[in-house]
């Protein structure tokens, strides 16, 4: 079972593999391009999966077969494991405990060379559902406190298959990170009786020069603090905490959004390595005044160094202004 | 001038680099290596970088000339700029200030073919001393908070020149990394009334399991809650909160141990990219009872991907018990 340990300065939690425990020969080799061939998530490897959690699929079809357009199973590799409770303990000054959770990975497309940008908007939207029906499932088991969707696309970003995918972490814990995010928000809301997203928002929409695109329900900017060139953050314009109460008429104006936005970014920067991470507020708090769920997609262009990492500063060398004038003129 | 600009819900800064502004074109080109004749770094070719600040040299030898082992130049493209006030100011609901700093670079040999871990230890220590010279000689200047040294080794850790180097930076404000640590260690003092850190070595050597090395002044240790396979921290075993306290004989010994580390790591990882970083207390905040500098090394062996940029949770595939053993079998 992987461990969890905590660091007794900062308090952040790493997740030790124990017993996938890489020796030093392991370390230094690019992962191989798979073929459609022997790739788990294309249609007709199936069984190359461990069984299917969720798919979205042609009336008849039979389970862990092909006839599917998006399909959940748990990732052959997880980082935490669904079995067992957390057993929380000492070890002398240091805290531990069992590296429980859920790891799954949301296969978006049975077609190996369709990038999510690719597929119909309908089909995006199902991804958006799929994410959504994830969360209200994992959410009833009272021993995960956060649900993490992310994105990983290309070697560079740490996708280690190139076969269109999301991946979804429950974790026992609230992480670090959002619990910062979540307290800056709350510090601003006790002091303004505003939520600082809804500002950003207002205040995005009277400068327009970090604005990339606009629908009826979403608005996508380049923060004013951008860490990383071409950061691009997509956000509902009306206050929801909570990405799970996500509307029929928002899911769709969503997968235009994020289409576009994708669309964009590949057009401008040539296809990159990015991430993309669904930020949402923690699984115990709901419909909070402070919290506003987003998405933020972050091209990998730049290389986190020293400096980086020991300071949490980060240096951006494009203005955001910039890379949102690039990527409003694309197309 | 290079602008900061503060996130609003994390607090976290970003040094935008208003005039360097990269385009989507600059982005994706590898940097070329350079050769040791048109190397900025290499002796010889001193006039390549802006005249010097420092250097241990030869008797007699003139400025900006050859003749130096160590050599300490301002950066030629700095992330901050050494001019002017910080013109802390708001925008809208942003803050934002002037992109003040000082960013150097400290030549750790001038040739292009020696790495750190092949010079003398007389060398080394003289690196350890051209570090504690330029945080002396910083300090002074009332308009910084805090001084952050590191090396990027290898262009997949963020090194843009081959030639090894560390740099230095001096920041307008303690970055929020160094709050946490210095907040972290400061709230278990409180509690226990004694400093983590020191809590953390003798622990460490009761355990011995991830110890890597131990002279009269330093242990070498993998963390507990490593985020990284191979991330190993050399600390001083007796408190001191400031690095540029460090005594002669202290400074003879961390030349001996870092060589010993560097080259353990060449060995069994077989020269792979790293960062390492200087964890010092702020200029500002000397002698704390709760704070313990340090250096922290890591290995780059796997990728950042959206699960660490989402949570802050580190996934570690090597057991820090593991990975001390390899270490200290090594030689």
């Amino acid at each position: 079972m992987p461990e969890l340990r905590r660091d007794p300065v900062e308090g952040r939690w790493v997740i030790i593999s124990t017993e996938r425990g890489k020796r030093p020969s392991d370390f230094g080799k690019e992962p191989e391009e798979i073929s459609d061939k022997l790739c788990p998530f294309c249609s007709g490897n199936e069984d190359k999966t461990p069984p299917e959690i969720l798919a979205y699929h042609n009336p008849g079809r039979e389970r862990n077969k092909p006839g599917w357009w998006v399909r959940v199973v748990p990732n052959k590799f997880p980082a935490l494991q669904i079995e067992g409770q957390l057993n929380r303990q000492g070890d002398g000054m240091y805290d531990k405990m069992h590296g429980l959770g859920a790891h799954e990975v949301i296969i978006e497309t049975p077609d190996h060379t369709q990038e999510l940008s690719d597929l119909e908007d309908k089909r995006v939207e199902d991804v958006i559902w799929a994410y959504r029906d994830r969360i209200m499932d994992l959410k009833k088991d009272p021993r995960f406190a956060y649900i993490l969707v992310f994105k990983n696309r290309g070697a560079a970003a740490g996708a280690s298959l190139s076969h269109p995918h999301s991946q979804l972490i429950a974790t026992p814990v609230v992480p670090k990170r959002v619990q910062e995010e979540v307290k800056g928000a709350k510090n601003y809301f006790e002091y303004k009786e505003r939520c600082v997203f809804c500002d950003m928002i207002k205040q995005e929409l009277n400068t327009t020069t970090r604005i990339v695109a606009e629908n009826d329900d979403f608005l996508a900017f380049e923060p004013f603090a951008s860490r990383f060139p071409f950061e691009t953050w997509v956000i509902p314009k009306v206050h929801d905490s909570d990405f799970e109460d996500i509307q029929k008429h928002e899911a769709i104006n969503l997968s235009h959004m994020l289409k576009a936005i994708l669309e964009k970014i590949d057009k401008v920067l040539d296809q990159p390595p990015f991430n993309y991470i669904l930020h949402n507020s923690p699984l115990r708090e709901n419909r909070l005044p402070h919290y506003h769920w987003h998405i933020e997609i972050m091209p990998r262009l730049t290389k986190v160094a020293g400096f980086e990492w020991g300071t949490g500063f980060y240096i951006n060398p494009t203005p955001p202004e910039e890379a949102a004038r690039f990527l409003r003129e694309a197309e």
